[in-house]
């Protein structure tokens, strides 16, 4: 279970006004709920391991294409989880139009097989169906017509033009599950074959966000409802911050969650990210003595993935010979607590959040704590969370610019 | 020559409050501007060159252990130029306490010949202290007393508690020239031994930097001085776009730059970075719609470095056949334009930055663009632009808490 501490919050908000509009609040249940039933209905998790399987017998690479949350999601899973590559490596296409992210790409598989897997709801984002012209090509090349069949799966929504191209011309295809928008899909096939294909326990994940649907309501509602409070008396940017390295893309996965949830209608906290300790000597001044409009947002752990000693002995002639031998799990305790004083020292609400550990279990977790959070949040702040209608506009300038 | 447009900016701000406020005046100059004429000093280029060749001859790898300033400038200039990786890959420590991410270095290393650099301004930064320690029991056990000796460089501040160390230890020493500030030392020794390291031309990189110093003092005026009409309209957050997917640490080095410069006394515009297309599809709809205090500031370049042209002919049963034999390059311009109106429209003032390609000239114009222009634009906000106060508040609780 994702725990909640507010107890650096209180200097700046009145604990009444969270009872008076949050915590007992929830979000309106409606067509684009689809997700909140999702760790509950597991019967399609075995077609996602049966598919990653073939993909793992027969691949040492996967391109996964897709943009926005057709990828974030499990780009954060496998970074969080694995860290390290597994046999089958991960590679993310179409969230760009480089030419040279792209060749890096290509470089990068070099002679492995590999395998590609389309990701996209409404099957007509241009990114990626630029991607997969390129991807197409190679794939062809490489393994002919009948490997072209073989090795490319689609993940999209039933009845989109990417599903009708599956139909028409043989790909494996995995239906997206209805009432999911892009940003809540990572425990659908869209982040769950990607991770299955890396090698992830994807039913140790859904337990964990099942355990947390079952146990976290209240403490979802109340990092919704203070990060609102906190809002109301004009803080205007949360920058939520980790110590473990591995955390940055589930930054990245948060932000869009939270941006495209709540950004409309002229209102929404900003969200950003920061990768402790390292941020800290970037980011640092300006939330010590910046605008005092900052909310902070802490994730840690119960313990690092990693253990290691700071080694002692003659040969460390420096001034910081009473940290031999502490673990540098303990560092980052030390560092986070310090962090914290200093900052609401310095005018900065800062609010925590603990996880089990850097497991697939806490990770599902943590999807399902984020994701009920910023329904529950949006609600508060009076705008629908399941809808994103400004991410439109650029799209129909660029359709009009290259007249398609 | 970094050139500069703010049509974008003029139904938000009035151009006579540029004249006004901004483009004639200038920052101080001060104990702390020796880094103004570094590009015209590159008396000390021969020795960094000379190390770097030394450490080519002999190491695969090689370990840059130092945090903020001491590493973003280098790893911005690396990804920037090179994006692949040289013969000699470059690994950065120190910029946390994870092990994790420690044990990840080491493992990439692998068997490999390596060298060390550690770069501290102060020569006291206890994240760089703590991975100095793993580094020098790593090189001790697999090279000895001489080749510990050999292979670790220091980079830092003449009589620093590093550079008595390196004295009494016999390591080679690059020293910091005077004056120069943790983020504005990316044109010393602290950024041009990796990047030389790492196979880039120092000398043109230093000519870009002297060729911006010589003729670009108005464009950085323009640009400092439009940012902070914008401020004073009540435009609180920066984001620097790029659609360059190398462009991103550099991005984080810009973050450290106008963050630490600028946050302090309560102030200052909060920097953000997003790297487009894909942040369009996680930020576009903040952008688009939410709270209107947002600048956009994007960078754009003269031409890719990779040119691909998108696939044609019959395999391709999509809706973007009309795109076809494009080259990527131009789907980026069209994005670039179709965003740019479609934020202009929705609220958001952009600026618009043009370099001239991904190149070590090129870098070196951009460096020097963004550090004139922040120490101007920290000057119109009325701050000083080269001191960080507050990057000690958590440090001081830190030595605390661990007893040093």
């Amino acid at each position: 279970m994702i725990k909640v501490n507010i107890e650096g919050t209180l200097n700046f908000i009145d604990e009444s006004e969270l009872r008076g509009t949050g915590t007992a609040r929830d979000f309106n249940m409606s067509a684009d709920t689809g997700w909140v039933n999702l760790p509950k209905s597991t019967e399609n998790l075995a077609e996602i391991k049966e598919v990653a399987g073939k993909i793992r017998g027969e691949s040492e690479a996967l391109v996964v294409i897709g943009i926005g949350g057709s990828y974030l999601g499990a780009r954060a899973a496998i970074e969080f989880i694995k860290n390290t590559p597994d046999s089958t490596d991960i590679y993310f296409a179409g969230n760009n139009v480089s030419g040279e992210y792209l060749k890096w790409i290509i470089d990068r598989i070099g002679s492995r097989d590999f395998s590609v897997n389309v990701v996209s709801k409404s099957g007509s984002t241009i990114e990626t169906a630029i991607a997969l012209r390129f991807f197409k090509e190679l794939l062809l090349t490489r393994y002919g017509q009948a490997g072209l069949k073989r090795r490319l799966y689609i993940t999209t929504d039933a009845g989109s033009p990417l599903y009708e191209m599956a139909a028409r011309e043989g790909y494996r295809c995995l239906e997206m599950p209805p009432g999911v928008g892009g940003r809540y899909s990572v425990l659908t096939a869209v982040g769950l074959l990607p991770c299955a294909v890396a090698g992830i326990d994807i039913d140790e994940m859904m337990l964990g966000a099942r355990e947390e649907m079952e146990t976290g309501r209240d403490n979802a509602a109340l990092y919704a409802s203070s990060r609102q409070a906190l809002y109301r008396e004009g803080k205007k940017i949360e920058i939520l911050a980790s110590f473990e390295p591995v955390f940055k893309s589930m930054g990245e996965w948060w932000k869009q969650l939270f941006g495209e949830s709540e950004g409309k209608a002229g209102r929404g906290i900003f969200p950003a990210y920061a990768d402790y300790t390292a941020d800290l000597h970037s980011l640092g001044q300006y939330i010590q003595e910046g605008e005092r409009t900052l909310i902070e947002t802490f994730v840690t752990f119960d313990r690092p993935r990693v253990e290691l000693d700071i080694p002692g002995g003659p040969i460390h002639d420096d001034k910081i010979g009473a940290l031999a031998g502490l673990d540098l799990g303990e560092i980052n305790r030390a560092a986070s607590e310090a962090v914290k004083k200093a900052h609401i020292d310095g005018g900065v609400p800062v609010i925590e959040l603990h996880a089990p550990g850097l497991t697939a279990a806490s990770f599902g977790a943590l999807v399902y704590f984020f994701q009920r959070s910023c329904a529950i949040s949006a609600t508060i702040s009076g705008v629908y969370p399941f809808d994103q209608p400004g991410v439109e506009a650029y799209k129909k300038n660029l359709y009009a610019i290259l007249g398609l």
